[in-house]
């Protein structure tokens, strides 16, 4: 069975993640294998669930189904896609969700022709009414080719690392996750071409010096900084909250200094 | 595989969950697909449990058995039942938490008979002991008549529109959703009955004037009164919180002035 | 399809929870069934997440495989267990996390031969480069024994009741779980053991007097004391909750007294 893996920002004290999973199902003759990986992304927060999808698409088998629906336009005339790499399917609002996505890969980008759906559509629920029925005939291998209209424009709001001078970039806060470590729009990649600069060079941010492998290469509670799960830098606090401690947000920018 | 969708006040901080899904695989040799439709009803809460399982049982493929288990009477006399509709079955206490589906389907009921079961029930746990296995049994479709004896009666809350005048109804909030939207016990179809005696009239809830069709009709942070994804009702705010911002909970009631 | 069961403390807002789901059917050709448990357990609780899995493992189905990673000495030289028993497998860091497992059932251990695994593993994400790898190919039967050493000792960290006097035991808070029960170091048998010495004996903590059967024994926001679902002791109060009530928290002891 294909794999379909769903993240929304619709919490799961209502029905609607069962209404999607219901539709979902309906659509395929239930024979897909849904996968919840998130439904505590924060209300409209279309750049969490952005991340939210990049930490974890790569994982996935090929040709895996992702559906995300984090959607405040919904009902307005944003438009839905749907988005092909070389292994996996996308389909969203065109709202920036799938920015990580379009920066990373290789996209052939449909948007979506809802007028040409012959069932009721509703004005608040396009999860239920039109992710979810697209993204079940997609997983089942039906031919929506229809349904669909090539286009090459999306939108996308990647932040990244700002160089103020020779030694010094404005990088900035892009998740803050579960455990309060804060991530930065500053990857290993960025890192080795600032090293091939400044052999030898270390990062600062604050009074933080130098990475860290693991978070128990420094003690209970001190700070540190590391790669996360896939390569970006993060600020942490090892067992303890590094947003609560430093009050940074979402959007905070900080100043990563090259110390020879 | 046969679908059974599971809702709970269980939370998933503890075993409980697994408990039920586990007991539910070791029923039916594993030849069953669960699906998590919440686990986050809140503690005891019957009515929120009806309204979620009413807003999705429908988008899901015939056959599907539904297993509800908010139970705050559990090792008590409160009845459990199942229920047939023409499309589905409905495991769940007798308190109320299908109300809904008893208001909106032709149901055959029927109480289980907890003395006939053979395995060992605690008395604070049927989400495990009884539901899980009746639900489990029922879809893989084995008979299990014996355990089973009809009956008429059965516990309902549902709650209705009061018409106060020729131009005013009190109508409750029934639910609050994860985005603060306040759904009230007013439907699509009560609207277009009241159309027919007022043609061209407009609907006012506090100073919010008439239906829009999504959010984003109006501004970021204004009200609106639209339909939500089952045709109720709803007092929302685009991209904002309503319930918040007006002080709303469950139970309350506003008044619905008809504006000729 | 062999069942495997996954419970962390990641939290259901980023993308971790995701990751481990896609690396496990990666590694197995989508040929399991992922189960979740709970993904909320609080942040590095390794007791949590020990009382979790001791509440419903013994619900799934032989041969299920539980994946347990609350892991805050990821990174460090903890090390990595695959642990069998008569009817499950159980994968997990070495921290405690399986204590109740160890204490129950006759056990083989073995530690995970990490430098033997082949593909990148970071440094703080071993739910996805390690557990969840392992978990995948041990639920597939696929043989692993290479990346194995069997080891005999572990890390527990269970409490036990403390008899005081012949009256008086001291007993600890294990759990709180959802709805605010209190569940105690003390299981049936422990007072079985009791009533032989002390036959007609009642029990009393604070001035709740005696075993009831179910929640609905006591008034609405009445204190009481049963057996939770896998018979240990709790406090709870039919309706409320008996943490907030009384203040108690995890690790925090309760004096039991015997009633002659």
């Amino acid at each position: 069975m294909n794999n379909l893996a769903i993240i929304t920002d619709f919490g799961t004290m209502d029905g609607y993640v069962g209404a999607m999973k219901g539709r979902i199902l309906s659509e395929c003759n239930s024979n897909i294998n849904i996968i919840d990986i998130s439904h505590h992304i924060a209300n409209y927060d279309v750049r969490g669930a952005a991340f939210c999808v990049f930490n974890c698409y790569n994982d996935f088998p090929e040709g895996t189904v992702f559906v995300v629906v984090v959607d405040p336009g919904v009902g307005t005339d944003r438009r839905s896609l749907v988005v092909r790499t070389s292994k996996y399917f996308f389909i969203a609002p065109d709202n920036g969700v799938l920015s990580f996505i379009f920066d990373k890969e290789d996209c052939q980008i449909h948007k979506i022709l809802e007028n040409k759906l012959v069932h009721k559509i509703s004005n608040n629920f396009h999860g239920r009414d039109v992710f979810a029925p697209i993204a079940s005939w997609i997983a089942v291998g039906k031919d929506i080719l229809h349904l669909l209209k090539p286009t090459s424009n999306y939108v996308s709001f990647l932040s990244k690392p700002i160089r103020i001078n020779e030694n010094q970039f404005t990088i900035h806060v892009i998740h803050i996750d579960n455990f309060g470590n804060c991530i930065l729009d500053f990857n290993k990649e960025d890192w080795l071409n600032i090293e091939k600069e400044h052999p030898g060079a270390k990062p600062q941010i604050f009074k933080i010096n130098g990475f860290v492998k693991s978070f128990g290469d420094v003690e209970k509670g001190d700070f540190l900084m590391n790669w996360d799960s896939i390569d970006y830098l993060q600020i942490a606090i090892n067992q303890g909250d590094a947003a609560k401690k430093t009050g940074l947000k979402i959007g905070d920018h900080v100043t990563l200094k090259i110390m020879e």
